[in-house]
């Protein structure tokens, strides 16, 4: 953030801190567009030690992106958005949010200098380019290194671009700024079985390592059906006696499991 | 669906049918997992004339599940899940959307059946293969031809499998038995310019058409700025005319429209 950057800090062991994503676009909902910006926040706010607790994915429609971001603003730490920050008509989300917030929309003076900057050598700042210097008023910025036009950041909401790149910089110029609990360790265990063949295993060793969550995810390949065990903890001690417990208990089984997963 | 099938109808042109999917997984929200379910089932959605309103990715949580499935449910035509029936402890699907229901979990005897048939010559069936079967009471099936475990139908609910091929198989089977509207057209105008030197002729060609909607979508590739017009439209004709207009205003600006896109 170019203004009021939150300090950035040590990891708090006392708390969970969560977020939720809003992902705002016809063309997702369309089918047109796969969406990559799911997996690139989760995996950025983890290492952030930030955990992803919900995403929505709404259309390109004011009262959608109302409700979405109201509901998820005041019940998470943090609220993200990617999409819609461009300069054309369909691109509506700084109206949308400023009115989610009861603010009014204002051409934010810094971003309308970075604008200028920025298109001084490319035709300089259009109507429509100065669009994208909108926030709700009360806003500091996410910079852009790539297309000039910055994020916004108001209060817990961080307000980013769609265009997988463009997201991927500017969380980039957040990393380390958000306020973190411990992060959210993960092992995976694969191994070349049905995961109904050893759904007694997994539910046991996960009740008996507490505070460790163990997720399974078949896949079919080669002919053959696999799974990965993904045991998730934020103490590396524990996460390290549960996947060697796990381990035995297949090897024990005859099931050779493969570390880092299949 | 294995019983109490939709009777497959002609399109309706009188009005618009939605859906909304909740995509159910640890594995999402955690990045682990790049989601493929969300365009697949936008586009089967679109051939059916079902429009995709919007989608939550929830955690492996049944209060989670059982607000966005209780929000959802019922404002749109159809309500679409993926993720969470398999034979593990973190497979919760099935319980959580019963309660959303208020109806209590069942084996379902047909998918009972279904299961012993698959499972005959691989082992038969166990107990944890039998929460395969687990349904809320008054579903009927959807046949999955990949792994035996079928989906399931409830009144406008359809729990399917998360992992992308089962999910594939689940949809193929549904094809053709909802009832939907007239299908949302499309066409495509990629044009090397940055979107922002075009966003009064898009908005005005919008404005010009009715009932067409463009979106504009941005690329960076080969160190040049270009975009793709996405109109949209139920009409061919409409979808036609706008195009044409849309590709002679590019022109008209010595901006060179590539048909289908870039």
């Amino acid at each position: 953030m170019t203004d009021s950057a939150t300090t950035p800090a040590a990891p708090r062991a006392d708390r969970i801190f969560t977020a939720a994503l809003v992902v705002i676009g016809d063309e997702i909902l369309s089918g047109r567009t796969h969406d990559k910006n799911i997996a690139q926040v989760a995996a950025w706010l983890g290492v952030q030690g930030i955990r992803l607790k919900e995403v929505r994915v709404v259309s390109d429609d004011q009262d959608a992106i109302v409700e979405a971001v109201n509901a998820l603003r005041v019940r998470n730490d943090y609220l993200f958005t990617t999409g819609g920050i461009g300069p054309t008509h369909d691109d509506i989300t700084v109206d949308a949010i400023a009115a989610a917030l009861g603010v009014p929309v204002i051409v934010h003076p810094e971003a309308r200098a970075i604008l200028e900057d920025y298109y001084a050598t490319r035709g300089g700042v259009t109507e429509a380019r100065l669009r994208m210097a909108r926030t709700p008023e009360g806003a500091s910025l996410i910079p852009n290194r790539y297309s000039g036009a910055p994020g916004i950041c108001w209060g817990n909401i961080f307000i980013m671009a769609g265009v997988p790149t463009i997201t991927a910089g500017m969380l980039d110029a957040l990393t380390g700024t958000l306020e973190g609990g411990a992060p959210v360790l993960s092992e995976t265990i694969g191994c070349w079985v049905g995961e109904s063949e050893v759904a007694d295993l997994l539910r046991n060793t996960e009740k008996a390592h507490e505070g460790v969550a163990i997720g399974s995810y078949p896949f079919f390949r080669e002919g053959k059906t696999g799974a990965n065990f993904v045991i998730r903890c934020t103490d590396a001690d524990q996460l390290a006696t549960c996947a060697a417990a796990l381990s035995q208990a297949l090897a024990d089984l005859s099931r050779e499991p493969v570390a880092g997963g299949i």
